[in-house]
């Protein structure tokens, strides 16, 4: 199992009328966590797409809304791999507020695309070393 | 079963990098979905607040991005009920591309509070009876 | 002097706590009335990037707030141009709200880039030609 | 004067079919300069809402793109004041690549509205005596 945290704050264009951070602005913090988890095993997505030619496409979202996130909370972005990434790769994340409590649960599922070729490909080497080590 | 068609185009502000409609942008179409789906009933999402004092906040949502949408395209947002509302309701969402392929499949669970009780409550009269016109 | 009207309606995703239309998406209503006062003129910004390889990189932004705009308020974006385009185009933008109070005035100025050479251009002929009748 | 600096990664979120950071997402980096700045000082923005019942809107917004900021950059907000709050504050951004290239200069003007009464009133207490130590 791999976990990571990173924290962000809601800002004021997050927030909606009712005083609470937007549903729709949830796929960004999960895109934040994933992205950051990554850069703390030490390959950026950038590089990915950039050097590695290769890109990873939303395939399918699962999100539970369990309490509401407000104005300037700093909140916490877990995310989380139970698998290794092989044909696609499972992010789960889990966001806390500050009184640790959990707002919301959400499943994102990717998967790989060669830009060059553009068709779908398994995690590539230089991703799937960097989990490998979280899982025997 | 209750389906309406509402048209949005994809903006420059909406597209990623990759030249796709950014897949946390998808939440605001199913909002207009919903959201003009009402209004074709002959009731306000902004009514509902502001006059029944009725609030609709997001509990889960689920979605499949099947093909990406592209700049100017102008999306089809179908939005889909299987089920009269009780204590919920469930929207489902399909969307559309100009080639009228099926781009994203969608289902958002939403819960009504009572805003001024601020409490959970069954769906409103208002709501409830605009739609069993479409089911029996 | 050229002007066209196009409408939009705030979204939820669009408000802030505050209620109001947040001051960051105001860009995006301009980018839409430019696009739409285009296609008015049987010309897509769409077509400009893809078929004629110029795309039109903003320089500057000066936006007046005179009025907060609210949710599912039906907003008219008016697009003026003042004077034809040559190195530059300078759209002129008012918003109008639906007891017609201007809310909102901007002007955006934009450039012309050839996208194969990657330098600045005067304005295309595609676009010139389209705006010129409009000026004499 | 007063400067502050933030730092703010562009995310894929906010990154257009350009490549680059979409000119409307400038205005949320300000958003961002600006609160950070004030947490700088012991004051948060949300404390300044809640707790003295005061709010901030935008009066006025210029803003002059210099260069592109592209996606996973690290943009230093550079949040800088001038003159002394007084009847409304003026703050000054400069947005700085990895590189040290100034890529953005923009300024906002906000006016403070007592939240109870509704009305316009001058720099409150609790901020000009924040600020007023860097001016003299």
């Amino acid at each position: 199992m791999f976990s990571y945290s990173h924290y962000k704050r809601v800002r004021y264009a997050e927030t909606d009328k009712m005083g609470y951070l937007y549903y729709g602005h949830y796929a960004k913090y999960y895109e934040i966590g994933r992205v950051e988890s990554m850069r703390s095993l030490g390959i950026t997505y950038k590089s990915l797409e950039d050097d590695y030619k290769v890109m990873l496409p939303v395939l399918e979202m699962k999100t539970r809304y369990l309490r509401p996130a407000y104005y300037d909370e700093n909140i916490e972005i877990r995310s989380i791999l139970y698998e290794m990434p092989e044909k696609m790769i499972l992010f789960h994340h889990e966001l806390y507020n500050e009184e640790k409590k959990l707002i919301n649960k959400a499943s994102i599922k990717l998967f790989f695309i060669d830009m060059e070729q553009q068709k779908r490909i398994s995690c590539p080497d230089v991703l799937y070393s960097k989990f490998s080590k979280f899982f025997d």
